[in-house]
């Protein structure tokens, strides 16, 4: 599912003309938004939104600016208040995988703010995009913890 | 040790004026800068540079636009070629930490690209840094993994 499509703007990259860490995110944060649209959340109609609790990102290639980009994503499980989504950046036209972002998000009603379950025509939803998505397996990405393997710690 | 400090602009906030989520991570990646040139690495001088490869963000509260935020630095470990950094975003004058993150970075000669051992001079650099800073303990938001408790999942 391509959720979101950009070029890769100038004051997103860096001296060298790539694109910075922070801008990927960027990219994959307009990409939640769209998803968030597609599962029928409308914070300035409904006063409901979601709000990031917890992201990962690997950065597997660098982008250049002016590049064709998007963002492919997957719903990894979710339950009443809380999205595990798994976006893919990928450079268009080259089949690279550029990055690899997991996000944990809470569904906010936002007159509290406070957290509150997913109406139930996103319930639907998300049900509806899960079982489309039931033939992917886990993405390689999924479920990472950042260390130094200590054989190779110069501690 | 504060790595860098900086108000919160306009440009980074949402539609409610809070700090979006790819804009807490500019903010560390300003500190991750900041830190680089303090153990003497400069792209400019030596073509080599500190590339993200990993990084993980935990969002703890909201911050508002124009709001005066700093970031607390500890090294967690490196070797020979890796460094890894644990970052606090605390709101000035209010003691909360806002967000926390963690980051894998590689040393890397910008002539390849490729990767390579720090200089001796960075070396010394991070041991007197980590011998200023070994009273600390480790931090709470070091070594997470994302996903959902199974005993919550809606699935």
């Amino acid at each position: 599912m391509i959720t979101y499509q950009t070029t890769v703007l100038e004051e997103w990259v860096d001296y060298n003309g790539h694109l910075r860490d922070a801008f990927y995110l960027l990219i994959f944060s307009y990409a939640t938004d769209a998803f968030m649209t597609r599962i029928g959340i409308d914070p300035q109609r409904d006063q409901q939104s979601l709000f990031t609790l917890e992201c990962h990102l690997n950065y597997l290639h660098e982008v250049k600016r002016g590049a064709a980009v998007e963002v492919r994503t997957q719903v990894i499980a979710h339950d009443q208040k809380r999205l595990h989504l798994y976006h893919d950046l990928l450079v268009c036209g080259q089949g690279i995988t550029a990055a690899a972002s997991e996000q944990m998000l809470l569904h906010v009603n936002l007159r509290g703010p406070q957290s509150a379950p997913f109406n139930e025509a996103t319930v639907m939803q998300l049900g509806s995009i899960r079982e489309q998505q039931s033939h992917l397996p886990t993405p390689p990405y999924c479920g990472r913890t950042i260390g130094l393997a200590p054989a190779t710690s110069g501690r």
